[in-house]
């Protein structure tokens, strides 16, 4: 992590204008190009295990920092427009996000229970020949299979929707011309580092410092960050409660990652702390998915007794990302501040 | 932690034989004050719930220490004597520590499950609210009750037994005269010293340095002491055998600090280091419950399920026992090396 002096995209005398311009043109030329790619991909895999299909990845990427410059940047954008097309974006998004997310959750949790059911001598788990462990496989298999199968049919049909055609209008109308405000766009990178401020706020209100601590209990027993007043909560809702302000972070994680990137102030020590907090967040919807197939009519008690493992070793994978993000973050402070300070291309 | 010179209870003169008659003269008289009182406490709690009844930990006490100079300085003995001793006290060891074992056991498991299930809005666990954890709490509250009065039982009828009777004799005549080998009572310090070698070698073949990455996942997933050979294993018999090598240097580091206490070079960290392991086997044992209760036939899922949880729940404190202890070890070894230098009491 260098301070050296911004290059390349961002020469000194553009506008806001020109810059937003320029990268919301790049990044709805990338959203057209990827699209049919992915429809097709979507189109020939009838529930195929392909775990990143490149055309899928490719749009998802244009979407995120698509929608991501229009939220950070909003002041410089026509509000109606902005606001319409990030809402289309988002529709997207979660549609597309569906399939691959399931399949990573499959190997997540799949992998998980291998690990703790394995039975080489050099690394056996503490489910090592347990006769739940192969009926909890099988009954996680099934249950992630059909939510991809239901979602792989969701996508199929969407993309041949009247909404997607409208969305991908839009973004051939935004290869020709961006909808700014006012012609020079205002200021840049005030708006920038209003999102990083954001992100800023967001990490300090997480419990950083016990985080840190490694073995605390925080993804078990120690859910903190339930606000006091919601009184008795089961188990479901403490859960989701106290993982909200790390998901929260992770969405001002990736807009501040997308912001810096308009900015050419790309940090690379954002990457690895928005990794971290995915792997949070992987670990977390798990762990959801295993408590979940726990609840299944007439399992077995070996069955449930599986899936109890599970559930516990997901919740310490969220407690051990918490962890690493704790201790990443501290480092990262200073940077961020630093860069912060001198703006490298010229403010509109 | 200094290195001041030896004072007080070991006058520089004092022979081998002189040193150990004085120890174990103290430790048996210390064992006679405690046998009536801890007769007295078991007989008067049936089923009571004291946490740590003062004699008979004090008997405990002076038992433990008493084996484990036998042990350490077997050379300065009579061999037939001491390895009788020895496994009289062994025998008593066992029996009286069963009962405060399962109390603790039973502390350990249902404050676990407490805290995993509580739903205090300030600090819910991930099972808040679950249906399964009152029955779970009751199924191990029961069977630990159960295997406690047992074990009341037992000491209750042994306390009467002719071979109590017997190693009460056999301490009274220790206070009397020590059966040395020799009067002088041959080298001191070479055996402790021993006992500080195994101590050290016991640990350095432990995973130390993996342990010390926290969330390595050595307690649930990488049961990776086992020796290769024993082929594909179950569940339990990868556990006992993944914690062997960690209760094995736990009996090492008991020995050493008995053997440091007899020459006057107490190590305060070595008290530290014990408990940590004390919390290892400690938890393991109530790991190995929990897994046992999950068995009970006819049990629900749900009660299944939550045994799960607290099962990985006590294999965490496995783990994070044994991060504690790699964090604590390599402080402490320079600290040992400078002990075994110039020995303080002069050898005989």
């Amino acid at each position: 992590m260098t301070d050296a002096p911004m290059t390349a995209s961002g020469p000194s005398t553009a506008t806001t204008g020109e810059i937003l311009s320029r990268h919301l043109t790049a990044q709805a030329g990338a959203f057209l190009r990827a699209l049919p790619q992915a429809v097709g991909e979507v189109g020939s895999r009838p529930g195929a295990v392909v775990h990143a299909p490149a055309g899928t990845a490719d749009l998802l990427r244009s979407v995120r920092r698509i929608g991501g410059a229009l939220h950070t940047f909003a002041a410089s954008f026509d509000p109606v427009w902005a606001q319409e097309s990030r809402t289309e974006l988002r529709w997207l998004l979660n549609l597309l996000a569906q399939e691959p997310g399931y399949l990573r959750r499959s190997t997540r949790l799949l992998g998980a229970l291998d690990s703790l059911s394995g039975s080489e001598p050099d690394g056996p788990g503490m489910l090592a020949g347990h006769a739940g462990a192969p009926k909890a496989r099988a009954l996680l298999d099934r249950q992630l299979t059909l939510a991809r199968t239901r979602a792989h049919s969701t996508v199929l049909q969407e993309l041949r929707s009247a909404r997607l055609h409208a969305l991908a209008d839009r973004m051939t109308l935004l290869v020709g011309e961006v909808p700014l405000r006012t012609p020079d766009g205002g200021p840049l990178h005030p708006q920038a580092d209003a999102a990083l401020a954001a992100l800023t706020t967001g990490a300090q209100q997480l419990p950083l410092l016990r985080a840190a601590t490694p073995y605390g209990g925080d993804g078990l027993r120690r859910l903190g960050s339930v606000p006091a007043a919601r009184g008795v909560l089961d188990a479901d809702a403490a859960l989701a409660a106290d993982d909200a302000p790390w998901n929260r972070v992770r969405i001002l994680l990736k807009r501040a990652r997308y912001a810096l990137e308009v900015c050419a102030r790309p940090v690379p020590e954002l990457d690895a702390l928005d990794r971290t907090l995915g792997r949070h967040q992987e670990a977390s919807d798990a762990a959801v998915t295993a408590a979940t197939a726990a609840r299944t009519p007439r399992i077995t008690p070996a069955t449930a007794y599986v899936l109890g493992v599970v559930h516990a070793d997901q919740r310490l994978e969220v407690e051990a990302a918490r962890y690493a993000f704790g201790r990443q973050w501290p480092d990262l402070s200073p940077g961020l501040a630093g860069r912060e300070g001198p703006p490298a291309p010229r403010m509109a």
